[in-house]
């Protein structure tokens, strides 16, 4: 059981980013500055702004042609076309228009506003029609910057890139895991029985998404945020199961 | 901007809750017991689960007599019918009906899964047909714990209420704040600039919620859970608001 603390750190002191930086190495320099060094069984959680900026994931909007779908969509949630095309490009489907509200499945399965894509402190206020996408593949991203930790440091860290999502009846964003690197992503409770004994019919804990929404506590906010969260105390044994576990099968999905 | 930690530490020690439980006396033993005291800005997070013990929200299925829209559901569903009429009875509407699944507005607003009634963890082996309802009122809940321990430490801190909830596209259940006292349950960054001096386009980040989602991590699983935890390195102002300024209005509800 949990008898100690699990906390979360704000990794401070972190530069802007771009596609000529090293995330590891970037992360670890901090730390080292704080006097901070990473343990086996720490997790990362790494916004997906930052690790998009390291992969180079934008998109100029003057370059884009806005296709009939998009024009008409455009006009329903008055965005715009460039930005909506943008964000069917990187769809699978939509799932809700509204005024203001676009919201699709993510090519890698996620059910989100605009594709992931923010067009909010992510670049130069000098070029406002660049916009950054999620990462090519969230859990890759996640498997690469724990293998560099591992390499440079020897502690095995869990990593998981995250980003904030809005939720169907309730008002404000929250962070989930897109991708996961080293712990479970869910916890299985099935077949566990309660205090008295008897077997529980809670199913899955979204362990990952929970280490995920904490951490955007220690992020803070806006001009001021920090992107990398360092989290002690928690208990978890290395699993080979992905970001993907985290999303409900189609099949399955009772609000398409 | 956040540079200290944010860290959730399990309450341990605590007894087992019914209606003569002092809620608040006993959190203040076990704290004493651990050697450790309440600080104003503190948030204390508590399983809905014992606030509804301690306000003796049992009942009965023996005593519930079906209807036959609780009888049909029951049929869809695979539910017994007793246990959905009575989900019923605390419900608003019904949003969703499948196999295993049942999703309703509960009278107090939420959009959540058998209207918070939990069969599992909730009493003696010997009795499996008693079921817990959620708090009258949890937000009347919250701000009760947190007078009553503000009468008796001089400490204000903050009490959220929470309870796991499941997601319509993804596995697993995260917590959510019920009712909330103290901090804002939202926070705004409508109008905020981000690093590149540009308005942020995001609007409110559910704090509360991600309160609530990180104190599972501490609170462990089934037989062993902690259902108080408290929360220190938090940065809030008081706020009037309560735990229904999260959910989001019925007219913006694009998944009815």
């Amino acid at each position: 059981m949990s008898t100690q603390a699990v906390a979360f750190h704000p990794v401070a002191g972190l530069p802007e980013f771009d596609r000529r930086s090293n995330l590891a190495a970037e992360i670890l320099l901090a730390l080292r500055a704080a006097d901070r060094a990473l343990m086996s069984g720490d997790v990362l959680v790494v916004a997906q702004k930052i690790v998009s900026k390291c992969e180079g994931r934008w998109v100029s909007l003057a370059s884009v042609e806005p296709a009939p779908e998009a024009i008409e969509i455009a006009r329903r949630t008055g965005k715009d076309p460039r930005f909506v095309e943008t964000v069917l490009r990187e769809s699978r489907e939509v799932v809700r228009v509204a005024r203001n509200v676009l919201i699709t499945r993510h090519r890698s399965g996620f059910v989100m506003a605009n594709a992931g894509i923010d067009r909010s402190n992510v670049g130069p206020a000098s070029d406002p029609d660049r916009v950054l996408l999620l990462p090519e593949d969230p859990d890759r991203s996640a498997r690469q910057l724990r293998d560099a930790l591992r390499i440079a440091t020897g502690a095995d860290v869990g990593v998981i890139v995250s980003d904030s999502f809005g939720r169907p009846w309730r008002y404000g964003v929250v962070n989930v895991a897109l991708g996961v690197a080293g712990p479970p992503p869910l916890r299985d409770l099935r077949g566990t029985t309660d205090r008295a004994g008897r077997v529980m019919e809670t199913t899955e804990v979204a362990w990952a998404d929970a280490v995920a929404a904490g951490a955007a506590l220690a992020m803070g906010e806006g001009a001021e945020g920090v992107p990398v969260v360092r989290v002690t105390g928690l208990d978890w044994t290395p699993s080979d199961a992905s970001g993907q576990t985290l999303i409900r099968a189609i099949d399955e999905d009772l609000f398409r």
